[in-house]
């Protein structure tokens, strides 16, 4: 095609592609190229426009290296990142939500009934829950692995203040499918607002929080693994996730208790809670593979 | 919100943002996020797909520099760059086509039937023609400016072997508009593609190559800044350009001349030429700003 224009551009593209292209690749490039130029129609991009556009892009290539990514930073800020997770888990079991860049491989086995708490500061809180299938099956063997952060907002790994795997955890249930542990309660925190992600929070007046959750990976022989996180239905920024995770079922109830009689001594939950605590109680619902 | 779904989750981008921003930079940020979202999920984007997205644009970081931007390129090779170009210049004077990365300032003033051939190795080209309004008055005083490749297709700046500002010049018209000089046939050339770019084209089938073609600026005192390419009607790239910049009013016809007394002598034009050389006629058409 000699004469590109505004009308025949997008269908260049795709003119411009070999026949034998992967279908697959070839769908998706073609859509992303659609809703690329229809974004450039419909808003009449300036030149300015694309000038600041490209570099925000540059900006977030500079400012990522091997512990930060600012491309999924965007993802995560667009929506893009729980989009996509959205997508990819249309079922009837516990939604997923954003891994983010906090997950680190080798977490110490603990457990069930097990203390992460330790001398950590912050409210005690005691989590207790099922992994089961949709019609209540227990699913033995299920593996769930937390990480949280610390009463400060950091993860250990981020903060050099804490111990190696502090607040991380897997956890083997048994044929009762129950997993209990005695944690602290996290904390809220902001994503990365320094860069250009930053940069367009404020353009728009948003802020950089996230409500405070519980991250869990819970996976079973036979069933879809599943990568979540769990919010307190309390948390302040829980209608305004900076990274739009939260989904109705990933709320959680803390309920603070004075009577420590209460806890699952049947799970040897409980050598390190003081009163009051904090009981939550959430299934993890898993569907077959 | 706190339940965000498929469904509600780009509301929720446009509920996150603050009333009072700037209504041109909501309506734009509310356009990408409709059509990231869209994308998404007609395409029904798995996560390995967007991580491979993602993975791309940190390729595109680290491969760009203060020499090299990558993101222009993708730009450039998705049709972007053109069709931003296109939507800003729809207009009844001579299109405009991308500016490209290697125009630099301070081109030396040439006098009008000037010669850039000097000691370039290369089919002699004798371009020749008029600046003026659609309705064909000559706009005096108007600058043209002229970049190209060698016959290596490479530019000076690119190219250390060249001598400095090698085949660029300005040139101001008098009272009748009219621009000549004597220069070498231009190469076709390939867009880098040792980065993700080339890699995009070879997962499609594309090749690299840009069709030939001088490169201008005209400015004219009044009327709206051109900034252009033209192309020769016989490259075999004319229908693939890799940046999609071909327009069919930016063809001209290099025709082949063995009789110098054809050349405008009255301009001084020809003090280099040597037969057989092009002859090309191409008037710029201005708009008033």
């Amino acid at each position: 095609m000699k004469d590109v224009s505004i009308d025949t551009i997008t269908q260049a593209f795709v003119d411009y592609c070999a026949k034998d292209t992967d279908p697959r690749t070839m769908f998706v490039l073609t859509k992303m190229v659609e809703h690329l130029h229809a974004f450039a129609k419909e808003t009449k991009l300036t030149h300015k426009e694309w000038t600041r556009g490209l570099q925000f892009l540059m900006d977030a290539g500079k400012i990522s290296d091997n512990e930060r990514n600012e491309f999924v930073l965007i993802s995560d800020a667009t929506g893009l990142s729980s989009l996509v997770d959205m997508i990819g888990s249309q079922h009837e079991g516990t939604s997923s939500s954003v891994l983010g860049p906090f997950h680190i491989l080798g977490a110490p086995d603990v457990p069930v009934g097990g203390d992460l708490k330790k001398d950590n500061d912050g409210a005690t809180v005691v989590v207790e829950g099922k992994i089961r299938t949709p019609d209540g099956t227990p699913i033995e063997g299920a593996v769930l692995e937390l990480w949280q952060t610390a009463d400060n907002g950091l993860y250990s790994g981020q903060d050099k203040s804490q111990p190696e795997y502090n607040l991380r955890c897997a956890m083997k249930v048994g044929a009762d499918g129950r997993y209990a542990l005695t944690t602290v309660r996290p904390a809220p925190y902001k994503i990365p607002d320094d860069g250009p992600v930053g940069d367009l929070l404020r353009a728009t007046g948003r802020d950089a929080w996230r409500p405070s959750h519980l991250h869990f990976i819970i996976v079973a022989d036979g069933y879809r693994s599943l990568v979540t996180e769990v919010f307190p239905s309390d948390d302040i920024y829980l209608d305004r996730d900076a990274v739009f995770g939260v989904r109705e079922d990933l709320i959680m109830e803390y309920i603070e208790q004075t009577d420590t009689s209460l806890l699952p001594r049947d799970l040897e939950v409980g050598t390190n809670v003081t009163v009051p605590y904090f009981k939550v109680d959430f299934d993890f619902v898993l569907v077959p593979e």
